[in-house]
């Protein structure tokens, strides 16, 4: 097995009583070239516990499985083969229970995502895959973000010396065949509808084709999809297309970008399924997520835009009633891994 | 083959310009055995025509078809095996031209829904499957209903002489696998959170209960959709749910029903395909649309719930621009009538 790579993706364990630690174990069991590639910042005692939990049944003739704890990045030449690579990120002081909310927990959790971000911005590591976190659990340690996005947000804006203003980022969620970009996402549906503005929008469409771009895209198909039914039709069903998203399609296709619409949106995403599009923005979180958790949940990524980095994480929870059962699956981890690695160049 | 069914659906032409007669001819040649459970209401010069545009092609081998026309529906005894049997169900001085808006074409189409209307309340119909017409023919017609829903709810509160506000009506999308009725439909987002009262949800709920028990259910399994991202999480996101959907579902509850929610839109429609339940009640139109046209555009049929009798419609529209071709493709249209045969015994 060749060597680990000197630039390798950074997964975070996430939370130590979910399902993180043994799904990104499953991950190394049941595709072995990602020990090449993958690097696991977390808590190393956890992920010995999680490789035990996963040790037994259909993955026994990957127990050959070792664990090698390296200091830091620059330490990866002496990995040897068929080990995972691990770095302590945080402090944990004993074992937690699997399945329970604990501040211990949430601040190993965001340790590690931290130490991921940092690997990430100062350019040691080529992106970040994240495992999941518990938004309680995270709350009970303090840590001021409700999740994953926002923390990496400041981690990242802080490093630049910019306000997290001028850090606008957006979730896009992707499965096979599909990818869309929401233009809000957790806020009321009431909410949403005041976040559908023309700078919004196209900020939305700017940040989309900048990430397709760095993947290697030259000219990504972006469809905008409508607010209203039929997008509107003509303002007889609202009048956010003609005041709001129109004008932001006009804008960034002004600067160059393909990006066409508003499209009707109960068809938008069939006809991006069906090769139309690369990509289609969505006004509210359900618009695009609707689509994409009916294709593929068990594939479901979740990719943060507009970060220095790649980021991607699975498209599900911590799955505390599933935790140390070693029964969790690990294929939308493994999809989020191949995201990272396709956005920043296989 | 057997004799025409005395109590057969009805099936209306549609605009005369459009794809409608074709469509219908086309699934009579490609289910020959319709010819005993369908009668036609519309235009025979028209149907005739229809004929000769798909006589050809691979569809020869079925140019036997003949068509046969009756008077009314006591008449079927005499329909010969092997005919079309169609009714002249409206006025129309001469053929009118393919792919054109005209209040001559509304005005047949027009009739020909109300002669289909007629049938399905004296009872000699068993339910009525509608193709497609044109809202701006209707329109030129003077015809003072914007589509089939409406025309057909004057119809039935006519017939039972009450006002058209005491016979409530919603919209079933449903595709292979999955069925979805409407809170709202043809307006603006911002009014449809509006339509989102406990009033509106339980009565769609309680007019959703009622389809599935005519058609044999004994207790329909009718998941409701919340209106926010996850249902709100608890307020945060949204008190719609709060307020307003969880009442409704607790008095459909207590009133017998198997209504349970609100269900996290994002993934209540895949739960749903899975089998967890039998239909998706959703809070506005692109909610339930944007997933059962996902997943069937082709097999698409739509569902008008509430009349005293079964209507459904294939998912698409008059298609101007296929007029003429025989191209247009029959298989929404027969998934429809197959759906109205369910909905009235099989």
């Amino acid at each position: 097995m060749a060597e680990l790579q000197s630039r390798p993706l950074v997964v975070s364990m996430g939370d130590p009583a979910g399902i993180g630690p043994e799904i990104i174990v499953k991950a190394f069991r049941e595709r072995p070239a990602l020990l090449r590639q993958l690097v696991v910042a977390g808590d190393v005692p956890t992920m010995q516990r999680a490789m035990r939990v996963t040790a037994g049944g259909g993955a026994s003739a990957m127990g050959s499985l070792m664990l090698a704890q390296v200091g830091q990045l620059t330490d990866l030449a002496e990995v040897p083969p068929g080990c995972m690579a691990v770095v302590q990120a945080c402090s944990l002081a004993r074992a937690v229970d699997w399945g329970e909310v604990s501040a211990a927990s949430g601040l190993a959790a965001a340790q590690s995502i931290r130490w991921a971000a940092q690997a990430a911005l100062n350019g040691q590591a080529r992106g970040v895959v994240t495992a999941p976190i518990h938004k309680e659990a995270l709350s009970a340690a303090g840590v001021a973000y409700p999740g994953h996005t926002e923390l990496l947000q400041a981690e990242a804006a802080a490093h630049s010396g910019v306000s997290v203003s001028a850090l606008p980022v957006r979730m896009m969620l992707s499965c096979p065949g599909l990818s869309t970009v929401l233009v809000s996402i957790h806020v009321s549906l009431q909410q949403a509808l005041k976040a559908v503005t023309p700078d919004q929008v196209l900020q939305t469409i700017r940040i989309t084709h900048a990430h397709f771009r760095r993947a290697g895209m030259a000219m990504p198909r972006i469809a905008v999809a409508g607010l209203n039914p039929h997008a509107g039709e003509g303002g007889l069903f609202g009048r956010e297309e003609i005041e709001s998203i129109a004008p932001a399609i006009e804008l960034a296709r002004l600067e160059g970008m393909d990006a066409t619409g508003p499209h009707a949106p109960d068809t938008v995403f069939m006809r991006a399924r069906q090769g139309a599009f690369d990509v289609v923005v969505a006004m509210y979180h359900d618009q695009g997520l609707i689509p994409v958790k009916l294709l593929g949940l068990e594939h479901g990524v979740n990719t943060t835009l507009g970060l220095p980095f790649v980021r991607t994480s699975p498209d599900h929870g911590t799955a505390f009633d599933l935790a140390g059962t070693g029964r969790a699956s690990a294929s939308s981890l493994i999809a989020a891994v191949d995201a990272a690695l396709a956005a920043t160049g296989g």
